[in-house]
């Protein structure tokens, strides 16, 4: 099936060079010569650049939840691993290209309802993870007393957002080790009781 | 001194543009029809669109730290009123917009380093009024012991910026809500002895 298989590669050109430079310095062009594909070709399979940036967002924001359903792991270590694994990639990339998510919120959804329904569903589906693991750790006594699971959850997302946009301009991973040290030193640990 | 005046006019509106509708989707001819003035004149005043950038991010962080010098208020509750004062400046711009040095950290900082090197400076400002003011918490007794001044305003940075961003995907004041309660309740207030 190469057309499906055509789909795909313009597909993933998509999602790196959304990462990378962004919505509005992307052209179809740029994605089609990035996927090896005529630009003739792109509106076979999308209507529009914008029906490619949410389908982009939909494959990014699946692909992010690493370490948070492994049940083989204590509750917050699994979420301490999650947001390791993330700065590990950010780290790799040179402190460069921050979350899709974050960046199409600062950039496009003012002006875009559909990409904005569409990034507000990732963090949502983003934050309903997180807060699972959060009221595992609740409810296995880990978690702080006190500290509502959600409310916890769109806390951590937000400080993870702003860290990793720190690190973006500063080029260094000082604001990653700030993130865990305050959540995970500070903020989140239960009080050891004697 | 009509030169002086029509270059305060560019900057003005750059502001207003790059904040709008951040750096790529901004034109020296949007910034001169918003401020009124041939699109031949921007070069007397400006050699290009990323030194007017320049400008405007030094013009942005100028105008932001209401309320952090103001030593009329106990420390904790100027740096309450500081972030509330941005929350309603959101609010009322219907939660579009953010913030200038995230939004630029998100779209441009990767490939242009002079503006990578202004946003920096601007973070890095801030961040030195948030850590004087937790300087004085933290001297003053109101500051949860064990919190260090400088980590914790750059983790509250961190998640003030994420906030604005949650805020502009949701359109909807809860991440602010959010930041507050975990900030101001869970998070710095030091706890009552008896």
């Amino acid at each position: 099936m190469p057309q499906r298989s055509k789909r795909e590669e313009i597909a993933a050109a998509a999602v790196d060079r959304f990462h990378s430079h962004g919505y509005n310095a992307t052209s179809v062009r740029d994605i089609t010569d990035t996927a090896g594909a005529p630009v003739g070709s792109f509106y076979n399979h999308f209507a529009t650049k914008e029906d490619l940036a949410l389908e982009a967002v939909r494959r990014y924001a699946e692909s992010g939840n690493g370490y948070l359903a492994d049940r083989s792991l204590p509750p917050l270590e699994r979420l301490r691993r999650h947001f390791a694994c993330i700065q590990d990639e950010n780290i790799e990339r040179g402190f460069t290209r921050g979350c899709m998510l974050g960046n199409f919120t600062a950039e496009v959804v003012d002006h875009n309802p559909a990409i904005r329904d569409a990034v507000r569903h990732s963090f949502a589906s983003w934050t309903k993870a997180i807060t699972a693991v959060l009221t595992e750790a609740r409810d296995d006594g880990s978690l702080r007393p006190g500290l509502e699971p959600l409310a916890t959850a769109r806390f951590l997302l937000t400080a993870w957002e702003g860290a990793l946009i720190e690190s973006r301009a500063y080029q260094s991973p000082d604001a990653f080790d700030n993130f865990f040290a305050m959540v995970f030193d500070v903020l989140l640990p239960a009080p050891v009781t004697d």
